[in-house]
């Protein structure tokens, strides 16, 4: 299972609620969830890390928020659960992909973490650290690793569709973050990789992508900087969830889940 | 019913063939699509304009692509049933907004195309535009117009969905348009706008938005030009239904159409 | 006389030490000065105004980093001899351009500050904004502004160069800002206009355009936030020094000013 | 001597008519050339380099217009006196620098073109490329390079003079080019590196960068697209002249050169 960018307290709290439950009605083996904006939208903290492993998540992503906080940096380093985007240049801080036990013999998990540069930051190729990472995998875990999930932060969905593609039938599952809108393109590519553009957003959607309307709309309005504030109402929890295949590392299953639905009333 | 971004040949041949009969089973009383990519995914041409009306579309609107084939303006200057984003600047060719009848004595529709600045074109504030033409509708045509429709071409989730907010009941609906990707966010907002920030694209999905894989996938590995050369398989139809009240104008149900649907294996 | 970004302390130092003996040596009548870096290298303070008024700058212009400081957003609404760039939206605190009274029965002098679009913030059109302002300048005070001065904080060079084309004739000088490098282009336009791309940097040289050269090289290398810090040393007085026709409004003369010179050797 | 980007056929013409007499009265044993906009103002051809070699240049460089006329690519791939920026990402044609004979037994000197990314592509580093490139140069030919001259073809001026403090003291010089206007900024690091942003624009001056006033006014104001017409008058010849030492390699005296003259009247 997959869990979008957890936004703040109320994106911690709404993870806290519901994941337990979750996790048990849908026979979950293993959670991987975006935090780059866990810390009061902005950053991470090890109290936010702390409250998502403690509520069942086993791997904590990033993005290009994860270097707000320089608070955070020397957990960035050392805890063996988090991940920032791996193809941040040489000499960044903490690391960019990692391989993990999964419960019940079902062998090791690698969990990697790219970051695009459309729109973003002049970082490396995400395509061909991509090849490296998987090269890297393939060759120095031959037998444990049976599945390698992909959590791709970026902007532009052609970029996300295209690494989907450039991956397919390599990785289990291609998942993007970042934009906070959870899209309706969850599908399994024709080689077998699960690819969704992007997972949404655990956390108020009473918001603009998690910061409150008035202070994005001024911004929109103004051009000039206001200052980030987080929402707090209408919390939803987005994630997506996969089914994966023990003999093949492909996906056999892929669902969206956002909870609660939004009103759509009746056509 | 709003079709998001027809793409080239494939996307207008779907259009023809499905939507006479999405018509007649969702009993639709008005078409508006996104045609930015109809000439062979960029820009527009007579040829597919003509096409689209033809397969029961009334009004097809556009985007940045709208200036990339210099053949189409002309028609882009006088054919009623075109346009263009409003808020380019005093000057441009085209118009950005349009009042259609409605059939069965149900009043009229404005139709209201705008685009978003982050990450595109610097033109005018697509919020103070909003504010402009509704005054101007609402002033000019007090009894007729029952509904006001927006799309709102742009590329970043956050200026999407803050226009959504800044016009929530004000007009009838806002549908995004642009990133080619369906998003899953289609709601209704507290005060009555239909909201959802991707229609998504009717066209081939065997591809990186509508381009051929590995055109896209080069332009992203090398950072050089390579030809665009629109794709061709796997077309699907993208739209977006909207059931609107007559009394209130606003939205009282909206759903996502995506035919056929992607393959999602069982979870 | 226009003096480029003074940037930090060791920027207002200079102006402090030097600009009353150029005033003086080359018989200066009225002096403007591009502030929006001498708060310690990032926005504007009341202080630092004072301090360049004192120095002898009749008035003080803006850019984007205007808006870096909160603390001086009481001063930018009421000070007379502060501007910010004139096309940031309506509703943005502060005003853009100010007309002065000259000495010596010298008329009076409007100073308009604008900024580019290109890479930047999409605010309103510096080149529609020009015209509105020239207007309303000519139309409010017909016979006593003998002088149009505009300072143009912008990126690209291009956007620099169109306006000054666009307005050569019509002002008596366009001086651009922003890039804190002086450039060797200056000018007078066929009609009259004085033109410069870039005025340069009145601060510390030894340094990444007024940034400590580690931190700069650092942002670039990791492509993560590394803290802003204000250069020191090597210290450079950059400005444009202007003669303006009295009858025409014209510009007869114009000349770069950049003290001490660099280390050039011998070629 | 370095050429700054040299524009369309006035370009070419000027190259031919002043070059000869520029290196008799300069006595220069060795010139580069930025070729990206011969070509009609847009990228190369083998005609274009054909005069430039024939005028006397010795290397033509490249940046992002290089990929502009693909006819172009053949030359590129095989030519030994054409580079291209070396930080364009594996598997792009071309090759980035080159080591060439220096007349009267002067030794080798290796010629770099790198390009920057901020406001441009998302190539590789040019930081680490620059080390690598100067690491392989040292190795591979331990006696005989005696200079290495880098053009940095970048449009921001933090990220050029930046590089230039990066590699003072490691190369001969870092000459700007892209922006197509001269910078009065040339000077010599303290450790011996000759620096300059920008080279400047041999070409049309009366002119946005190379191009037609009209339709470079017209892009800013529409925002829409418009024909790229290589303007055609006030045609000048800008470059960077260098003094290299022979038993250090460093630079001892740098001066600019534009030529005729811009009317600057009397101050
Ligand atoms: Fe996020
Ligand atoms: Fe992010
Ligand atoms: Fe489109
Ligand atoms: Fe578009
Ligand atoms: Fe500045
Ligand atoms: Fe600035
Ligand atoms: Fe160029
Ligand atoms: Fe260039």
């Amino acid at each position: 299972m997959f869990i979008g960018d957890v936004v703040g307290t109320p994106g911690l709290k709404m993870v806290d609620l519901w994941l337990k439950s979750f996790i048990k009605k849908h026979d979950v083996d293993f959670v991987v969830c975006n935090g780059e904006n866990a810390h009061h939208g902005k950053g991470m903290s090890l109290e936010a890390l702390n409250q998502l492993v403690a509520a069942g998540v086993n791997v904590v992503t990033g993005g290009n928020h994860t270097w707000s906080n320089f608070n955070f940096f020397d957990t960035l380093k050392t805890h063996p659960q988090v991940l920032r985007p791996l193809n941040y240049p040489k000499g960044t801080y903490g690391k960019g992909y990692g391989i993990y036990k999964l419960p019940n013999g079902l062998g090791d998990i690698a969990v990697v973490n790219l970051q695009g540069r459309t729109f973003m930051y002049s970082i490396d190729c995400p395509f061909r650290t991509a090849d490296w990472v998987i090269k890297q995998i393939r060759e120095q875990n031959k037998d444990s690793v049976k599945f390698i999930f992909v959590d791709f932060h970026a902007e532009a969905t052609a970029e996300k569709i295209a690494l989907g593609w450039y991956l397919d039938g390599r990785v289990s599952a291609v998942i993007g973050t970042h934009t906070h809108v959870q899209t309706a393109d969850e599908r399994i590519l024709p080689k077998g990789t699960g690819y969704c553009s992007d997972a949404g957003m655990t956390g108020p959607h009473n918001s603009v992508i998690g910061m409150q309307i008035k202070s994005a709309t001024d911004r929109m309005l103004y051009q000039t900087p206001h200052k980030y504030e987080c929402a707090e109402d209408d919390v939803h929890f987005a994630a997506v969830l996969l089914s994966l295949d023990h003999s093949t590392g492909k996906t056999v299953g892929i669902e969206r889940i956002f909870y609660p639905e939004y009103d759509r009333g009746v056509v």
